[in-house]
């Protein structure tokens, strides 16, 4: 198959565009992609792309879209008038989350989850992570991973999975008694079981400290696995830095980061995953420091942080619109942040941009992506906060 | 056809939600919303909702949504630190959209228009307003209307348009100037051809003053046509007690909004139309007074204020949403602003909420909304700025 008279961004440099550019799909991958003046000879069907833009899939590097349960009657209480005190005593926060996932069953929480990965794929997705951390248990943080591969298995996205067990303290436990009865065991037992592409944690005084979070990031680089964090959300407390000596595909969220983490990011090459959901639904006002990141040459990608309290959001051209509306990204790095720069968050080299010679399969990990590697916009994808993808 | 297993918002009082309900359709109409074990003996097929919540279906009642072009590459400069200045300079801003909509035919208007109507329609809008302003001539407002009216033929959803010659002085012209050659006769011609259902202006030190706006309102009140004003978004000229004068139907945007004018709205009976996504767009800080709303009794609405320039937007959910976040509303007033409230903007009587009984047949009005009057919802509408209905 042969795509004709599009308008192909490559990423190859900024945009890398191609005016009247052509793509060439051979079994379902993509095999050459140029100017249309410079196609090889080659048989099978044409089709006329009409002069529409073709940009690398959308891939989504930071989401919690698997859980179980709905957060929407907090919001219409705090709507009401109730403080955070009167929604904790009636049962709500993250706890609330915690505990519908915890008695949900593998099967229920799939299609809990399938509903929200089906919409985040109607608006360009091919590539998504998926974090646990709503079970604090060994069995339900396993759970939640299995779903999470299953989703994978069950769709034409490519999931990467992160186990994120250092989420939250679960009551009745210390931070460290949980990190060893719970954090550890549930990592080993993932990874033993194949769950687990990266190891993730949330660095804040309301969670886990910079040396709990060293505890969790030893053991995961003892297992051979990459990590990433929540840093710098809420308070400065040096997560990014802390994250970078560990080599740290993303630090994440970052509104609090400071130069001397902007430049530790720099030094190890970590991406900075920046999240304007989040911020929008709590209505912060700490800016993050996206002219240090560019100063500083760190990458940024955006993502959803889908996840049922803080960005109940599936939309990443949303985010991208927020990132260039609230943050002043320009769409080209909105652009760059769910293409290039998040496929590097996510540890991956396949997919994002264009390369020059057809992408080798890199241990199946570009499989399924194959299938829609490439995405068509009628419009700027950029700058569209309508809610759907532009068509 | 008889809907069973429903949740059913009828809007009565608050949400009038009736927990175990049926609905009754007989020839593409609702004719009776109770509880299911008050359902009259009736044959027919029955479909098990599942428990779904149902709500009247959407009613968007602010949007400028038939426009040629884009606003892309300006939006585009702006983040790349072009000042307003400099984008007026490369033809951009409002008379950009108005070059664009004049030369398009009347055809590749209405493909243009189709498809961001469509995006709204698959949000759960059944009711949409559409107003001109982005011809500033006889034969370019005329146009605009016109595919207005074709939209309501094509698609099933109840088109009220909206005259808004008043929207900006096309350059080279004084505003009254402008009104005298171009709005007043372009009104008269309309209204001839019955291309208006209402009359709306822009009332801003940069665009139209008072005594200007009145002049327009008065030639439409002599028409026998009932008015809205876009009043009190950047500045406070009184735009809102000007209306309420007139006995406008709705006065919009109103972040400026004084005391007086609050209280002169709810003598008037006038509609408060908020619009969070210009709010959002331009990152205003001004926020409408929406307590001073609610002790004067003032009704609100919300729409997408749907525009290429300054809020871009097609997700009346997401409206909802940034009502919700940004404006604290509750999720029972963006509901109500989007069906009963929004009803009450329009002039319509016949929908945006549940009749005990089955509605009169209104000149016409509620005949194609009639075939989805009502909207199936897993969720929570109110709080899900997922970018898509809640399915
Ligand atoms: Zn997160
Ligand atoms: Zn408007």
């Amino acid at each position: 198959m042969i795509l004709t008279n599009a308008r192909v961004a490559t990423m190859a440099t900024g945009y890398g565009l191609i005016s009247h550019g052509a793509i060439m799909v051979q079994e379902g991958r993509i095999v050459w992609v140029g100017a249309e003046a410079d196609l090889p000879d080659a048989s099978g069907p044409r089709h006329d792309m009409g002069g529409r833009l073709i940009t690398p899939a959308l891939i989504d590097c930071h989401s919690h879209v698997v859980f179980a349960g709905s957060r929407a009657a907090e919001f219409e209480m705090r709507l009401n008038g109730a403080s955070y005190a009167d929604v904790a005593r009636a049962g709500g926060g993250i706890m609330a989350t915690v505990t519908a996932t915890r008695v949900a069953s593998e099967d229920d929480l799939l299609a809990q989850a399938l509903a929200r990965v089906d919409q985040m794929l109607a608006q360009g997705v091919a590539t998504l992570e998926i974090k646990s951390g709503y079970g604090l248990d060994v069995d339900t943080e396993l759970r939640i991973l299995r779903v999470a591969r299953r989703i994978g298995h069950l769709r034409a996205v490519t999931v990467r999975t992160t186990f994120l067990g250092a989420h939250a303290v679960p009551p009745g436990l210390t931070a460290d008694t949980y990190i060893d009865q719970q954090v550890l065991p549930a990592l080993h037992a993932a990874h033993a079981e194949g769950l687990v592409d990266a190891v993730d944690g949330f660095c804040e005084t309301i969670a886990f400290s910079p040396a709990q979070i060293e505890r969790v990031f030893t053991a995961a680089r003892a297992l051979g696995l990459p990590v990433k964090l929540h840093a710098e959300q809420l308070s400065n407390l040096h997560g990014a830095a802390l994250a970078a000596r560990h080599s740290a595909l993303s630090a994440d969220h970052l509104e609090y980061l400071d130069e001397a983490g902007a430049a530790a990011m720099a030094e190890a090459g970590s991406v900075a995953v920046i999240l304007p959901g989040a911020f929008y639904t709590l209505r912060e006002t700490q800016l993050p420091p996206i002219d240090l990141l560019r100063s500083h040459g760190v990458p940024m990608a955006v993502a959803t942080d889908c996840n049922p309290g803080t960005a109940p959001m599936t939309s990443l051209p949303l985010a991208m619109n927020m990132a260039c509306t609230l943050f002043r990204l320009t769409p080209l790095e909105a652009l760059q942040g769910t293409t290039l720069h998040a496929a590097r968050a996510l540890g991956l080299a396949d997919r994002g941009h264009h390369y020059p010679r057809p992408a080798r399969r890199s241990g199946g990990v570009g499989r399924r992506a194959s299938r829609r590697t490439f995405l068509s916009h009628r419009r700027h994808p950029a700058v569209c906060p309508h809610g759907r993808r532009p068509s």
